[in-house]
């Protein structure tokens, strides 16, 4: 879906970002999850902090927004949610798509959403953080050496849970979706490239017109850097 | 309720652990949340692996119940979950007491499950990599020094979002149970002592007589040190 500035859904995004952080932003999660059942979104733009600052005033009281500052805050009617992976948990709940209504099917993709946010992320958190955040520290690179077997043995496991299936539970869910995000942030790709399956799974996740849609609206809502100081 | 082993909740536990992760397994927020509610479970203890490795031997197959292998894993009836966030999901929703009823409270409840599991722990989790896990490691001073402000800036946040409230959200949920839990188990106490408002916070939870059954099971369940070997 085109993004819509009279949806009555909204999503905040960050107004600028520097390069290596573009199409890494948590609103792209919200946008996929949007696109894959259609529905239309307006978007908010909110002006970042630290190295992010750049663009129009930042909201006066947006921690009440979102407790964190951080981007994104999700309103429909008079709910306002933040947390990317409880949005795109309600998103799910609208729609079979992306969460099946049985209750096994549906609390496995929970389970996998679950997964992706606290057995993959935290272990490749720290690793991005050590490598892009702490880079330049004389500590970073031994820091790397022993993080990365860590993130190795937690995407063995999941090479191993996937298979020879095309989605985690078989079909597409959320569980994947938050996956798929997951698994494109790590700073090293051989990590991933090293197990073909997920490979394979997290371009079948990419390639989805719905993240596609989402990553080019993405990219297309940071104002230029040219008018962003 | 007491632990029952004829209970049709199974909750799978460590058989042992080393000192310093007595109390914090994560089987604990699953024993906390069916505690909460007054429902009774049985444990199935598995023994763990690396440092863990104490017990009884370990079931063959226990990756295709648990895919990162960890605890704990949650069975009830055909219904087999993993991930402790989505098991107290499950068990929120059974019960008004651990989850409201209405969509809003509902939805700002699992916010802040996910807050305290994707804002809160990636940061505390990655400072208590550096002090505990890489302790010895000749970086680990330098990075904890550089990790502090991070994990320090978020208390700060969530502190403000508290303010002089009991609980996140005026009552006490899931979201609670979860934060309660995450702040609990940051190494430098003195970053949530800082604010004595979370220090209360984490003083309220931890007092919950739900909590102190949680805790005393999980502890009773680990299998004396000197049969452990």
């Amino acid at each position: 879906m085109p993004i819509d500035q009279t949806s009555p859904i909204e999503v905040t995004a960050l107004a600028w970002v520097p390069p290596f952080a573009r199409g890494f932003v948590r609103d792209l999660r919200v946008r996929w999850a949007l696109e894959e059942i259609g529905l239309s979104y307006r978007v908010r733009l909110i002006k970042g902090t630290g190295g992010m600052a750049r663009g129009p005033a930042r909201p006066e009281n947006y921690l009440a927004e979102q407790p964190f500052g951080q981007v994104p805050v999700y309103r429909e009617g008079a709910l306002c949610l933040f947390e990317s992976g409880a949005i795109v948990l309600h998103i799910g709940a609208k729609d079979e798509r992306l969460l099946p209504r049985d209750e096994a099917g549906r609390s496995r993709a929970i389970a996998w959403m679950f997964a992706a946010l606290n057995s993959i992320e935290p272990q490749t958190f720290t690793l991005t953080a050590v490598t892009i955040f702490f880079g330049g520290a004389p500590w970073s690179a031994e820091a790397r050496t022993a993080l990365t077997p860590m993130v190795a043995q937690r995407l063995a496991h999941l090479s191993a849970a996937l298979g020879d299936k095309d989605w985690l539970e078989g079909r597409f869910t959320v569980g994947d979706l938050m996956m798929v995000d997951a698994l494109r942030a790590i700073p090293d790709q051989a990590l991933v490239v090293a197990h073909p399956n997920l490979a394979d799974y997290l371009a079948r996740g990419t390639a989805r017109p719905a993240f596609q849609r989402a990553m080019a609206a993405q990219l297309a809502n940071f104002i230029p850097d040219q008018t962003a100081a």
